[in-house]
C-alpha cells in the first residue's frame, strides 16, 4: 500500500506529536507561516506523492486562521499528487452553527463541509461533533470518534465512580450522560431549566436524586461555562457531595476560567483536542489525551480495517 | 426585475457607503459580529427573497477573517433565497499565491476562487487583480475594473502630468505603466534589477531617459514598499526631480509606512480598495476613492448594461 504520512498544522502541535508517536511514524517536514502582510504561507517540504496523507487541524480559536490553513494544506496536498488525504478535525469550529434557529441565518457548520470537501479532502475523522447530524454535511467518509471513555477512563482510575451520578446540564445532552453512566454503572439526573417569566432568572430543577452523591456533570464542549457552573452550584444546592465536570472540548471562552475558578466544580476533565494556552491551564483542569484514541484510528484507516469498535472494546 | 440592495461587511464600510451613496440606494441591514469564541455570527435583518443583491468587501487583513465573513454572508443570502449573489471584491486577497512558483505549494488564489463559488455567488466584480488570470480562476462571470483612469485623473487634475514620465518598478509591470503613460501622453520608463551574484545587493538599471523629470512610478499594490521605496531611490539618484507613486491596493504591511515616510517620494496616490487605520494615513498619502467607479459598474449589472466601457469613456 502507499505510505502513510500525518501533518500537523499550527492549532496543535502536541496533540499532533501525540498522535505521530502512537501511529510510530514522525511528523512530515512541513512550513506553515505566514507572508508580511498576515496571508497563510505553506510549503510542504518532502515529497508526498502517491502517499496516504493525515492532517492534524482543530478549527479552534482562530477559527479562521485554523480553518484557511486546514483548507491551503488541502490544496497543495492535491497538487502535490498525494494519494489519498485524510482531515482529522479533533475540534471542529462553526458546530453550533449546524441549523436556522432563526430566518436569514447561515448554517456555517455545512458551509465548512463543503469547503474542506471543495478544497479536496477524502476522508475526515472528527470527535464529539456537537451534533451527530454533521457527518451527513459531507459525502465523504467521516470517522465520528468518541472521548466518553477516556473520560469514564479517568473517572474510573480515580476511584471516582463510586456513589457517582452522572448529570445532564439539558435535556439536550441526556443521551450523552446515558453513555457516561454506562462506563461508570452509575444512574443519571437531568437539569430541568425553566425560565417562569421572561426577564427573570432560570430556575433550577433537578429530575433525579443528587443529595449526599458525588455529581458528575458532562457536557460535549465548555465555552463560556455558564451553564456547567450554574448547574455545579443547582447540585451543591441539593446536597451533592462533590461536584466534578467533564467535557471532550475545552473552548474556554470569555469569562470561562473566572466562572470554573469560582464555581463548586472540585475537578473540570476535559481532552486535548483544544490546545490551551499556559493561562487556561489552571489547577481544576485536568486534560487527558485523545493521541492514542486518534493514532488508533488512523493505524486501522490505513489498514482498512473499521474504526468504530474501538471506542468500546475497553469497556465491554 | 428584481430588487437591487447594497450589503456591506467588516473590512471596508466607508467605501461601501460611498458605493451605495453613488448607486442611489441605502446599505441593507444586517449585523456581523463574533460570538465569545471568536466564531463569526451573521444575521441578515431585512427580507431579500427574490432580490439582486451586492455584497461589499475586500479579502485584505485580516484575510482569513475577511474571506470568512463573505463565504457565511453569502451562505446565508442564498439560504435566505436571494434572486442573485454578486460579490464585489475590490482587493482580492491571496492574488500572489496564484501558481505554484516553488514544488509542493497551494494556489490559494484559485482555492479561493472556488470556495466562493461553491459558498453561491453568481457573479464578481473585481479591481486590478494581481494577475488578470485570476478571472479564469472563477466560472461565473467576472467584471475586472481598473483603477488607472482614477489615478490618472489625480495627476492630470492636479497637472503632474507636465514633464512626466511614467515608471514600471519591474518588467512584469509595463504593461500597467503603458496604460497609465496613455492617459498622462507621456513617455515611459523600466527599472531593471539585476543580482550580479548571490548574496550580493541589487542593482538597479533604469531603461528610458528620467534625468530632469517628474517620475511616476506605478505598481498593482504596495505592500512592504521595498520596491518602491528603493526605485524612487533610483530615480532621485539618475536626476529626477520629483518621484510619485502610486497603486491601486495600499497594502501597507510592515514595514511599508516608515520606508514611504522615509524615501523620496513625494505623494504616494492610492485608491480606498483597502481601509487603512488611522496610523497608516500619513500625509504623503493621497486615497483616491472607487466608490463612484463600482457603483457604475453595479447600476450597469443591474439595468444589463456592459460594464466595462466605463474605464475609457472618460478619457477617450
Ligand atoms: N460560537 C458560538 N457561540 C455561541 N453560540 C453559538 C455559536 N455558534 C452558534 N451559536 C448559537 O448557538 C445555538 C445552537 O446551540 P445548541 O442549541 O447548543 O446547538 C444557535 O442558536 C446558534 O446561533
Ligand atoms: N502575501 C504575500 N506576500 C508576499 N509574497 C507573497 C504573498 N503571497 C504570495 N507571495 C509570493 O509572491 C510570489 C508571487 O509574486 P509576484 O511575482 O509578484 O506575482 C510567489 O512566489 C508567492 O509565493
Amino acid at each position: 500500500g502507499s505510505k502513510l504520512k500525518i501533518f500537523a498544522l499550527n492549532s496543535n502541535k502536541p496533540l499532533a506529536e501525540k498522535i505521530a508517536e502512537s501511529v510510530g511514524v514522525p511528523l512530515g517536514k512541513t512550513s506553515v507561516d505566514r507572508f508580511s502582510d498576515g496571508e497563510i504561507r505553506i510549503n510542504i517540504e518532502e515529497s508526498i506523492r502517491g502517499d496516504e496523507i493525515f492532517i492534524i487541524q482543530s478549527t479552534s480559536a482562530p477559527v479562521n486562521d485554523n480553518l484557511m490553513e486546514l483548507l491551503i494544506m488541502i490544496d497543495a496536498l492535491r497538487r502535490a499528487s498525494a494519494a489519498t488525504i485524510n482531515v482529522v478535525i479533533p475540534y471542529y469550529g462553526y458546530a453550533r452553527q449546524d441549523r436556522k434557529a432563526r430566518s436569514r441565518e447561515p448554517i456555517t457548520a455545512k458551509l465548512v463541509a463543503d469547503m474542506i470537501e471543495k478544497a479536496g479532502a477524502d476522508r475526515a475523522i472528527m470527535l464529539d461533533l456537537h451534533a451527530a447530524q454533521i457527518q451527513g454535511f459531507f459525502d465523504i467518509p467521516v470517522d465520528h470518534l468518541m472521548g466518553a471513555p477516556l473520560l469514564a477512563d479517568y473517572f474510573l482510575t480515580n476511584g471516582l465512580d463510586k456513589d457517582a451520578v452522572v448529570v445532564s446540564p439539558d435535556h439536550g445532552g441526556v443521551t450523552r450522560a446515558r453513555k457516561l453512566a454506562e462506563f461508570l454503572k452509575s444512574p443519571i439526573a437531568i437539569i430541568d431549566k425553566r425560565r417562569p417569566r421572561a426577564n427573570v432568572a432560570e430556575i433550577m430543577n433537578i429530575i433525579g436524586s443528587v443529595d449526599g452523591k458525588r455529581c458528575v456533570l458532562i457536557d460535549d464542549m465548555i465555552d463560556t461555562a455558564g451553564t456547567i457552573t450554574l448547574a455545579a452550584q443547582a447540585l451543591t444546592d441539593a446536597g451533592a457531595i462533590e461536584v466534578y465536570a467533564c467535557a471532550t472540548h475545552p473552548v474556554l471562552s470569555g469569562p470561562a476560567i473566572e466562572r470554573i475558578e469560582k464555581s463548586p466544580i472540585k475537578q473540570l476533565v476535559v481532552t486535548d483536542s483544544i490546545q490551551l494556552p499556559e493561562e487556561k491551564q489552571i489547577d481544576k483542569l485536568v486534560q487527558v489525551s485523545v493521541g492514542p484514541l486518534i493514532g488508533d484510528a488512523i493505524k486501522r484507516i490505513h489498514e482498512n480495517k473499521p474504526v468504530s469498535p474501538l471506542f468500546t472494546n475497553r469497556f465491554r
